[in-house]
C-alpha cells in the first residue's frame, strides 16, 4: 500500500475504516518492516574470488533496500561449517547460502550438473542454459525437496588442470600417483589409474608438501598463488578439463522468501546475478598477474596436458557422466537438458568464440615456450 | 531517515523540531517520491537480443522500486531517431538511453574502444577489463563532458564474419568487392581493398539484393535469420574478428541521476549488471537454433575466413587501433588501458578458455563439411 502523503493516508484510513491513528501505524510499519538475515558460506570470511561474492551481494541488497533487508555474512565455521552450509539453510539456521552445488552429491547426485561436469559447458554457456535453457528450472526443481530457492552467484571459470610433483607425459605416467581431486573429475582420474584421496582444501597444502599426496587440483593462479601450492609441488598442468567452470549458487530457505515482500524478492535475485557475473570478472581480472608470478617469480613449469591424456580423459568423462545421469529420473532429466543444450552450444562456439580464439592467437600458449 | 512506527515519527519530530505534524508529511512525500523516466534506443522496440535489453531494465527496476521509478522504453524513431540516442540523453530529452558506443565515434572518437575492437576482447574479456580494470571509470570519463552517466548493458558475443555474394579464398576474392561493415572493422576491410558502403541496418537487405553492395556484416545467426539476409546472399563467413562482441550502453543523464536518492542509485545500477549477463546469455542459448536453420533449410553456406585474410585483418587490425589511440591524449589513455590488459587476459585464456575450447572439440568446426 502506498500513499503519496502521509496526511492523505490518514484521511483516508480514517474514512474508509472508522479507525483511527492506530491503523495507519501498523500500515506504515508493515511497509517498512526490516529483515536481518545471515548467510553461510563454505569460503572461509574474504576469501579472495568467490569469497567476495557474498560480500557483494550482502552490500547490493543493504544499499537498494535502504536497509531494509540486511544480511551478516559469516565464513566457513563462523556459523557453520562450510560443508554443512546446505542443511543449515534447509533448517532455516541461516536464511541464505553461499556455496557450489557438488558439494551436496552425498544429499543428491544430481546436484553435480549445476556446478562441474568434466568436458561440460563453461562459464558462458552455464549461464546461457541457466537462464534461457531450463536449467535454473531443473535446479529448483531438484532443490523444492529441502525447501530451499537456489540462484547462480558467481563463476571460476575455466580452471586449472592441476599441481604435479612430477612431469606427465602420456596417460601412463597418471598410474599409482596419488592425487586430491574431488567430484566427477576424481573419478574419471580414478579410471586412468589415479588413487583419490578425498581432503578439505585447508589440509591439501601440508599433504602435497609431506608427499602424502603426489599432486592436487585446487582452484586458477588467483586462489593457488594465495594458497602457496608452488611451494609443494613444480609442476602445473592445464586445461581444467574437470572443471570447465565452477558455477557458485546463492540457496535460500524457503520460508524466509516467502516471508520478503515482492520487491524485496527481486532485488535479491537481481543482486545475485549481479555477484553472478561479479565473480567471474574478479577472476578473469585477477589470474594473469598470478599466473605470472608463478612462472616468473617462484620458477613454476606450467604445462599443457598431453593429448593421450585429454583425449582419454574426455572419453571417460562421457561415461561418468551418463552413469551419473543413470542413477535418478531427475539426474536423467537434469542430464538430458544438460547435454542437449552442451552440443548446441559447442557447435555454434566453435565457430564463434573458439574460432576466434584461434584466429586471435593462433599459436596457443607460448608462455611455457623454453 | 527511517522511523520505527509512524507514532515515534511524529513524537520524535515533534519533541525535536517544535514543528507538527506537516513536517513529517513533507518527509514522508519525499521519502516516496515517485520518478516517470523516458529510455530512448536505437533498436526497433521489442527487437530480438539486443532490444529486449532495456525492456527487463524498466521492468526490474520497476518491480525493486515497487514502482517509485518507472520507464518507458522507446524504439529507435519512436521518440527520436536510432542514431541520436546520445544527444538525446546528453540533452535530457529522455533521461536514459540504450545503444552502442561506436555510433558516437563522431562526438568523441575513443568511444569506440568501449563497443568493438578488431581482434580485440571478447565479452567475457570485457567485462573483466570494465568491472576489475579501469574501463568502467574510463568510459565515465569520456562521457563527462557530455554529461552523461555511462554503464554496459549487454553484449552479442563473437559476432559472424558476414555475408558474401561470392565465396572468399584469398585477400585477392576482396579486392573491390562493396561491402557495407561500419567502424574500424570497415576500415580494416579498406585497405585489403574493399570498397567500403555505409547505410542504416534499414537498407541492408535492399542493396545486398539488388547487388548494389556484394557483402555486409551484421550481427549473428539469431538477429541475421530475423533479417532475412540469406535471401539476398549465399555465404555467411567466420569467425567475426572485425567485433568479437559489440559491448552495449546504458547512457544517463548527469542531472536526471543526481536527482535519484542512493537507494535508486543502486537500483538501476544493478539492473544495468543484470542486463549486461542476460542479453548475452540470449544470445549464446538462440544462435544455434538460428544456424542451423540457415544452413538446413535455406541452404546457407557457412564458411571460415581463409587463414590469409585473418592473418592479414589482424595485422592491419592493430595498426588502425594504434592510429585511433594517436587521435587524441585520452583515446591514447584508453587504448594503453585497453591493450595492456588484452596482452594479460589473451595469455592467460590462452591456457584457459582457448585451451579447453580446443581440448573439448579438437575438430573445431564440423558444420560447413561437405
Amino acid at each position: 500500500m502506498q500513499f503519496k502523503s502521509l496526511a492523505a493516508a490518514i484521511a483516508m484510513t480514517t474514512a474508509a475504516t472508522g479507525l483511527g491513528l492506530a491503523t495507519v501505524v501498523d500500515n506504515t510499519a508493515n511497509a517498512q518492516e526490516t529483515y536481518e538475515w545471515k548467510l553461510v558460506t563454505s569460503w572461509p570470511k574474504n576469501f579472495p574470488g568467490v569469497g567476495q561474492g557474498p560480500e557483494r551481494l550482502a552490500d547490493l541488497v543493504e544499499k537498494m533496500s535502504d536497509g531494509r533487508l540486511t544480511i551478516k555474512v559469516y565464513g566457513a565455521g563462523q556459523l557453520v561449517p562450510g560443508f554443512e552450509v546446505f542443511g543449515a539453510v534447509s533448517a532455516g539456521t541461516a536464511e541464505m547460502g553461499h556455496s557450489a552445488s557438488y558439494y551436496w552429491k552425498g544429499k543428491a547426485p544430481a546436484a553435480q550438473f549445476f556446478a562441474a561436469v568434466p568436458f561440460g559447458m563453461n562459464t558462458t554457456e552455464m549461464n546461457a542454459w541457466l537462464h534461457y535453457g531450463d536449467g535454473i528450472e531443473l535446479w529448483n526443481e531438484l532443490y523444492d525437496q529441502f525447501g530451499l530457492q537456489v540462484m547462480a552467484a558467481g563463476a571460476t571459470g575455466v580452471q586449472m588442470g592441476g599441481w604435479y610433483n612430477k612431469q606427465i607425459n602420456s596417460v601412463a605416467d597418471l598410474e599409482g600417483l596419488k592425487m586430491r581431486m574431488p567430484g566427477l573429475g576424481g573419478e574419471v582420474m580414478s579410471r586412468m589409474g589415479v588413487a583419490i584421496v578425498n581432503m578439505p582444501g585447508g589440509e591439501i597444502f601440508t599433504s602435497l608438501q609431506s608427499g602424502a599426496i603426489d599432486a592436487t587440483d585446487w582452484i586458477g593462479p588467483y586462489n593457488d598463488l594465495a594458497f602457496g601450492l608452488h611451494q609443494a609441488a613444480e609442476y602445473y598442468y592445464y586445461p581444467g578439463w574437470h572443471e570447465p567452470t565452477v558455477m557458485f549458487e546463492l540457496i535460500i530457505n524457503d520460508e524466509a522468501w516467502s516471508s520478503l515482500p515482492e520487491d524485496l524478492q527481486a532485488i535479491v535475485k537481481t543482486a545475485a546475478r549481479d555477484v553472478n557475473q561479479d565473480v567471474i570478472d574478479e577472476y578473469t581480472a585477477r589470474n594473469n598477474d598470478a599466473l605470472q608470478t608463478l612462472i616468473d617469480e617462484h620458477g613454476v613449469k606450467l604445462r599443457r596436458y598431453p593429448d593421450d591424456v585429454l583425449a582419454r580423459a574426455k572419453e571417460i568423462s562421457a561415461k561418468v557422466t551418463q552413469e551419473l545421469a543413470a542413477s535418478s529420473p531427475m539426474a536423467q532429466k537434469i542430464y538430458d537438458s544438460y547435454s542437449a543444450f552442451q552440443d548446441k552450444v559447442v557447435n555454434y562456439h566453435a565457430i564463434s568464440e573458439q574460432a576466434y580464439y584461434n584466429a586471435r592467437n593462433p599459436e596457443g600458449d607460448t608462455t611455457a615456450a623454453e
